[in-house]
């Protein structure tokens, strides 16, 4: 079941880190990949220009948000995600199952799909796979995602029906899918036992999507324990597909991660944090703009960053816009946190095709071990 | 008392209009100009490079503001507003008269100056005429302004008050002045009576200033009253130097205003109305973006207009990003606002140049009276 507008070409491997290429309609995505989220069709606080000068390549968007609005049928007659965005690379839209889990008490589901209550309106809504495919074909993303249901990672009963369903969707899911011009790529689910994500990868490889997605992880397990997860899931999954993890992106997840065979990752870590006034240092450090030390700091937030905000704006006035409430500050900051994934996975891109990227990794291990005191900020 | 630093050009001259060029040590300001507002030192939602995009040429920052938050010796220290802001072109900063008379109740004038209470935390401050240029000196700007009070057009004893306090300060102003760097504008008062305003003219006129503002006016009086004044000032004041109308910036104010003599303008309007999801249109009408005609709305605000905005977004997604508050919506509307005032002042001058601005400006009112009823928001 090869598709010639997605193939997977890995260039160099070392020990389990990939760097590849993947083919999509919309450009070429170079692995190790971060992807920006535009959960409402626009990553929050900056135009399209600004990330493409960031070297963006891949962008999520938000099936269940977008659903509801603007409505995804809107979307479809306006040309789809990509005209009415103004975005002419790739996009990977989600299934929308993770956000309506989490929706909580809005929601209840059934072998079937989910019902649940709009957190807009408190309108009534319902999701299956056959629905969620539908959705993301009027969206018109490159990458879709099958639906799945993420589990708590500690309660195993419940992991493994999560993990049942979420195979049966998966089916479900393939059969649904009508246009060609999308790869739909399938989610191993089965919280953090090993057996069940053995399974899992079995049951979603033998469906030989063009590319497999690993859901339920960085859900509130430990590191060690998501660490160990991926690499039972590196053993078990075939080396020949592209590998996305989702919604993993701090700095020491990214480089672990890729360490364990992961090619793409996707978080709303650098524009949530830039939101809240933090800016992201390379090494997994958090700093808080707002604090006093930085009231007459001449020096950008990294003198060696080479992103538009550290090349022309002192941590002074980064300060200044943030106390002042003014919108430039998440627009600056965004640009340097996702400037500072973007050009980690790129460096840990190079060293893997230079045979250095074991090198690379102990020495970002080692920085990161030294600066974890240094005050991580938790948001 | 001429300073080669800051000299003033007239090109073309059709009828009352003028196309000119003023050299400040950052720049040649073409004009007619407009200039946007920064207030607090950014402009809001929009970085210095999308400014340069929008051919803006002379930023406004305020006085006031800066003065107590960051502070303008931190400005200073930091190497000046241009270096702060990263806006390598013409910085004009208001004396910070403005903004503390309209305090209200938290400020007292006397003969001297002015004693207010800080907006931001209540802490007690003084600014007059020394006070006012020492701190612009430390801002940076290319134009300051003098020290003055705007009145109630409308209280004729209060105009004669505020206008001979404004020719006392203006005086004590060119005394405290040191930088040569900076030019500074005088400013004439005297509400809508003709008679102090030509007093006014008068006065500040012998006062030899490289350039004069027009202070007091687009602040309750009617349009036929405000253009009066203008008329009665394009007479009195000395045609060879550059005339800046403060705080004026609706599209039929601006080409009434250059028909009357006047060159440059500033105004918070296209910001503050595309925060308030407003769309300007070139001849003076406004779009809420929120409507619902334009849900599916595939046509930019303006298919003529050459803004980046209008050349990739549908009103359907600025509608979609108004309504899911999303911060690009400001970004994306202030493109287009500014865009269309400073693209207004380009084609008013160009008008000029080509002795054809009396066409233009036949052209624009009879737009601008069909345009009238179809929806002017208020703000």
């Amino acid at each position: 079941m090869i598709n010639p507008l997605f193939t997977f070409q890995i260039e160099a491997v070392q020990n389990r880190a990939r760097a590849g290429s993947f083919v999509t309609p919309h450009g070429v995505l170079e692995t190790p990949s971060f992807a920006p989220v535009g959960t409402q069709a626009t990553v929050k606080s900056l135009t399209p220009e600004q990330l493409s000068d960031l070297n963006a390549s891949l962008i999520l968007a938000n099936t269940y948000h977008l659903h509801l609005r603007p409505g995804d049928k809107l979307i479809k007659e306006m040309g789809g995600l990509h005209k009415f965005m103004h975005w002419s690379g790739p996009i990977l839209t989600d299934s929308g199952g993770f956000q309506v889990f989490s929706l909580a008490k809005k929601r209840v589901i059934d072998q079937d799909g989910v019902t649940f209550r709009s957190h807009i309106d408190g309108s009534k809504h319902r999701l299956d796979p056959e629905k969620s495919i539908a959705i993301q074909e009027n969206l018109g993303g490159d990458i879709i995602m099958a639906f799945d249901e993420c589990s708590d990672p500690y309660d195993m009963q419940y992991s493994r029906e999560a993990m049942t369903r979420t195979h049966q969707w998966a089916e479900r899911c393939q059969r649904a899918k009508t246009r060609s011009d999308q790869a739909l790529f399938g989610i191993v689910q089965g919280g953090i036992q090993e057996d069940l994500r053995q399974e899992s990868a079995q049951v979603i490889s033998n469906l030989d999507f063009p590319g497999i997605a690993i859901g339920g992880l960085s859900v509130g397990e430990t590191k060690p324990e998501m660490y160990r997860i991926l690499e039972v899931l590196d053993q078990a999954l075939p080396g020949e597909k592209p590998r996305y993890l989702m919604g993993v992106g701090t700095p020491e997840d990214i480089i672990n991660g890729v360490r364990r065979g992961v090619d793409i990752f996707d978080c709303v870590l650098p524009t949530r944090l830039a939101r809240h006034n933090a800016a992201m240092t390379r090494f997994g450090g958090r700093m808080n703009i707002v604090n006093a030390q930085y009231a007459q700091e001449e020096q950008p937030i990294d003198p060696q960053c080479e992103c538009y905000t550290c090349q022309n704006f002192s941590l002074a006035y980064l300060r200044h816009l943030v106390i002042s409430k003014e919108m430039l500050a998440a627009t600056l900051l965004s640009i340097h946190n996702l400037h500072t994934l973007i050009d980690l996975v790129n460096q840990i891109r190079n060293s893997i095709i230079a045979g250095e990227f074991e090198d690379f990794f102990q020495q970002f291990d080692q920085k990161y071990a030294e600066n974890k005191p240094a005050g991580r900020m938790q948001i």
